[in-house]
C-alpha cells in the first residue's frame, strides 16, 4: 500500500468551493489505490478572527486558553473537507490532532511533537478511508491541547509521514514550487524542479514562505521524499532530494527575510566574562538571537552587535539596557530597518569567487553591506530594507539564475 | 467543600462584553469558597453560523463530521471564558467534553451520557480552578466526539451535577425563573419561587423553552437541587424541589406548545392488527408520537388521530400513506395548525373540578378542544394554533394564576 501524505494550507481551503475543489484532487489521488493522509490547516483568516476574539476578553490570555481557543480552527477544516469527500462519494474520516495519535511535549503555543501513534490511522486506511487530520495541533500526555507555532501544519504533515514511513509528503500551496528568488521581486524567476534538504532547509530558514525548516528537517531525518506544488494547478512542482543525488550547481536561488532587527551595544569594556553576562541574560528570555558580531577592539573597548527576530527587538533592547550599567557599556542602539539577503546553493562553500560575486553585484548598486554571514551552502548578506529589491535582481542576474533547470 | 455547577447559555455569551460579565458573576461565587464547574454553550447564533457553513459544502453531510463540526463552537466559549476569568485575577482551566470525561454512547448528533469521569474536574478543585466545561459534548469509549442533541449543555450540567454530587445546578438563562405563563403572552403571569421536580417536566416537556426535560430527568434521579435564574440580574429565581416539600396547590401554570401537528387516518378497517400494522411502520422511522386517540367505530370502520412533532409530520404522512393501501383505510389527513395548551399542577389530579373549569374556560371563550391527553399533574389541550394566547390568558385568569406565590 503506497501511503501518501499531503498538507493543504489555509488558502487552499479559504472557501467552500476551494474545499470542494480540494477534495476532488484527493479523490483522484484516493481513486489510484493510494492510502492518502491529508492534513489541514485553518481556513483563511480563521486564525486571524480567533486571536481577534481573544484580544476582546484579555490582553494577556493564557497560552493553554489560546490553545484550546486555536485548535478550533482546524476542527472546523477537517469536518468540513471530510464533508465534502462524503459528498462526492467517497469515504473519509476527520481527525484532530489527539485522535490522530500526535503527542507533544505539552508546551502551550510551541509544542514539539514527541511521538504519534498511528494505529488508529493504519485501521482507517485497512478500511479503504481517507484521514484528514487537523495541522498545528497535538495533545501531551496530560491529555491538553497544544499548538505547533509557527508552521506547524507542515511540521505535522512531516511528523506523519515520518511515522506512517509514507511513500510522499506533499505540501500543497498557492505557489507552483520552490523559485530560485521570489518571483513578486523577479519575475522571471525560476521554478527548481529538485532541491537538496540542505538547500531547503536554507531557504525555508531565510525567508522563503513556502515551507517550514522544522517541517524539512523532519523529513530530512528520516529520509522521506518531499515534494512542493500548487494546490490548483497541475505540475510536478519542487523535489526535494538527497543532495548527493543532484547534479552540482553552485547558486540556486537568492531569498529575503525582512523579519530583521539589529542591536549593538556600544563601547563595552574588555573585560573577560562580558559577553558571557549580556548572552546569558538574553537566553534567559528564551529569544533567538541568530547572529552575533564583536567588533575589533581599540584595546579598551569594543562593541557588539546582534540580529533578532524583529518582533523580539523590544524585549532585546529591555533586557540590554538593565544589562548595560551592571557592565558599565556606553549603550544601546536598534534599527528594524534591515533586511538579510541569502544567496543559497550545495556548490556555494567549494565554488571560489561566489561570495566575490555577490560583494561586488551588491558594491556595483550602491548598496552597502551591513554584516555577513556564511554556512557552507548559504551567504547571508544584512543590508538596508530599502534596497532589498534592486540586491535580489541584481543577484538573480549576475548569477543567470533565469537560466538555471536543475536536474537529477 | 461545597459543589456548584452552573450553566450559561449561548445568549448570555454571545458578545465579550457579556461574556465578562459572566466571568465576574462566576468569580462572585469562587470568592466565596465555592468549587465550581461551569457549563457553556456556544455562543450566540454560532451553532446557525456552522450549520449554514456545513450546507454550503454537503446537502447531507454525515452526523459524525457535523459533531465534529459543532463542537467547535463550545469550545472557543469555554476558551474564552475562561481567558476573561483569568484575566480578572481568577484561576479557571476550561475542558472539552472529553477532558471533563463525559463519556457518551457514541451516537452522533443524539448521544447519551453513560458516565462521567470525574477525577480531573474534582483535582482541579483541590487545586482552586473553577473548571469551565464544554457543554453539548462528549466523548464515546471509541474516542468519538459525540454531541448530546437537543438541550444538550443543559444535560451536560445535570450529568456533571448528579457525578459529582453538587450541592445545587443552577441554569442561569435569560429570564428570571419559570413562571406561571409565559411573560410574554401573560403580562402579570407569576414567577414560582418553588416548583416540583414533576412539576418542573411536565413544564418542561410541554412548551416552556427554560430547561430540557432530559436535565430534569437527571436531576430528579439523583434529587440533586436544581434553581434557575437569571444571568443578567440578581434575584433567586425558581427552586426545584421534591414533591413533599411544598405546600399543595392546584394549578402552578399553563404552558403552550406550537410544535405539534395532528395526523388523521380515515375509514381505518376494524380488524384485528390493524393498529398494530400501522404503529409499527411509524415506530420504524424512530419518530416519537405524542398522542394517539382511536375514534368510535360505526361497526365496520374508525379514524385514528394522532399528534406528532412539526418537524416529524411530513415523514408520518409519507408513512401512512404508504399504509394506507395494505390496510384499505380511507386516506390521511393532516394539520400542522394546532398548538398544545398544557395546565400543570401537582394538585390536579386530587383536585376535583380543575379539568371541568378549564373546559367552561375555553367554551366561554368559543375555543374548540381538539383532542385532550391527561396525566396525573397535568391536562394538555390541542386547540387552534391562532386562538392560543386567548386560551392562556383566560384560563391565567380563571385559576388567579397571578397572586400566586408558591412556599416550600
Amino acid at each position: 500500500m503506497k501511503i501518501i501524505v499531503q498538507k493543504y494550507g489555509g488558502s487552499s481551503i479559504s472557501t467552500p468551493e476551494k474545499i470542494i475543489k480540494v477534495a476532488k484532487r484527493i479523490l483522484e489521488l484516493a481513486e489510484m489505490g493510494k492510502a492518502i493522509a491529508v492534513v489541514v490547516s485553518a481556513m483563511g483568516d480563521t486564525t486571524d478572527r480567533l486571536i481577534e476574539m481573544a484580544k476582546d476578553i484579555s490582553p494577556n490570555p493564557p497560552y493553554r486558553e489560546m490553545d484550546m481557543l486555536m485548535a478550533t480552527g482546524e476542527q472546523v477544516s477537517i469536518a468540513l473537507l471530510s464533508m465534502a469527500i462524503n459528498n462526492l462519494g467517497g469515504t473519509s474520516v476527520s481527525l484532530t490532532g489527539a485522535q490522530s495519535g500526535i503527542v507533544t511535549d505539552g508546551r502551550h503555543r510551541n509544542a514539539k511533537i514527541k511521538k504519534v501513534k498511528i494505529e488508529r490511522i493504519m485501521n482507517l486506511f485497512k478500511e479503504g478511508k481517507v484521514v484528514i487530520v487537523a495541522g498545528f495541533q497535538g495533545i501531551s500526555s496530560e491529555s491538553e491541547i497544544t499548538t505547533l507555532g509557527r508552521g506547524g501544519s507542515d511540521t505535522s504533515a512531516a511528523a506523519l509521514a515520518a511515522a506512517l514511513n509514507a511513500d510522499c509528503c506533499e505540501i500543497l500551496t498557492d505557489v507552483e514550487g520552490v523559485y530560485t528568488a521570489d518571483p513578486n521581486i523577479v519575475n522571471n524567476a525560476a521554478k527548481l524542479n529538485y532541491i537538496s534538504y540542505e538547500e531547503m532547509l536554507e531557504f525555508a530558514g531565510s525567508g522563503a514562505k513556502v515551507l517550514h525548516p522544522r517541517a524539512v528537517e523532519i523529513v530530512m531525518k528520516f529520509g522521506i521524499p518531499l515534494v512542493v506544488k500548487s494546490a490548483h494547478t497541475p505540475g510536478n512542482g519542487t523535489t526535494i532530494v538527497e543532495d548527493k543525488m543532484l547534479e552540482r550547481v553552485a547558486v540556486t536561488g537568492v531569498t529575503v527575510d525582512r523579519n530583521v532587527a539589529k542591536i549593538a551595544i556600544q563601547k563595552v569594556p574588555d573585560t573577560p566574562g562580558i559577553a558571557a553576562t549580556i548572552f546569558s541574560a538574553i537566553s534567559k528570555t528564551g529569544i533567538n538571537i541568530r547572529l552575533i558580531i564583536q567588533g575589533i577592539s581599540d584595546g579598551k573597548y569594543s562593541d557588539i552587535t546582534m540580529l533578532s527576530d524583529k518582533e523580539d527587538m523590544e524585549s532585546v533592547v529591555k533586557v540590554l539596557e538593565r544589562v548595560c550599567p551592571k557592565i558599565k557599556a556606553g549603550g544601546v542602539t536598534f534599527n528594524d530597518g534591515m533586511a538579510e539577503v541569502s544567496v543559497i546553493g550545495s556548490g556555494i562553500a567549494s565554488s571560489t569567487g561566489v561570495a566575490a560575486k555577490i560583494f561586488k553585484t551588491l558594491s556595483d548598486n550602491n548598496i552597502n553591506i551591513d554584516s555577513i554571514s556564511t554556512s557552507h551552502i548559504r551567504i547571508a548578506c544584512v543590508i538596508d530594507q530599502q534596497k532589498v529589491e534592486t540586491a535580489v535582481k541584481a543577484i538573480h542576474r549576475a548569477f543567470k539564475l533565469e537560466e538555471l533547470i536543475r536536474k537529477i
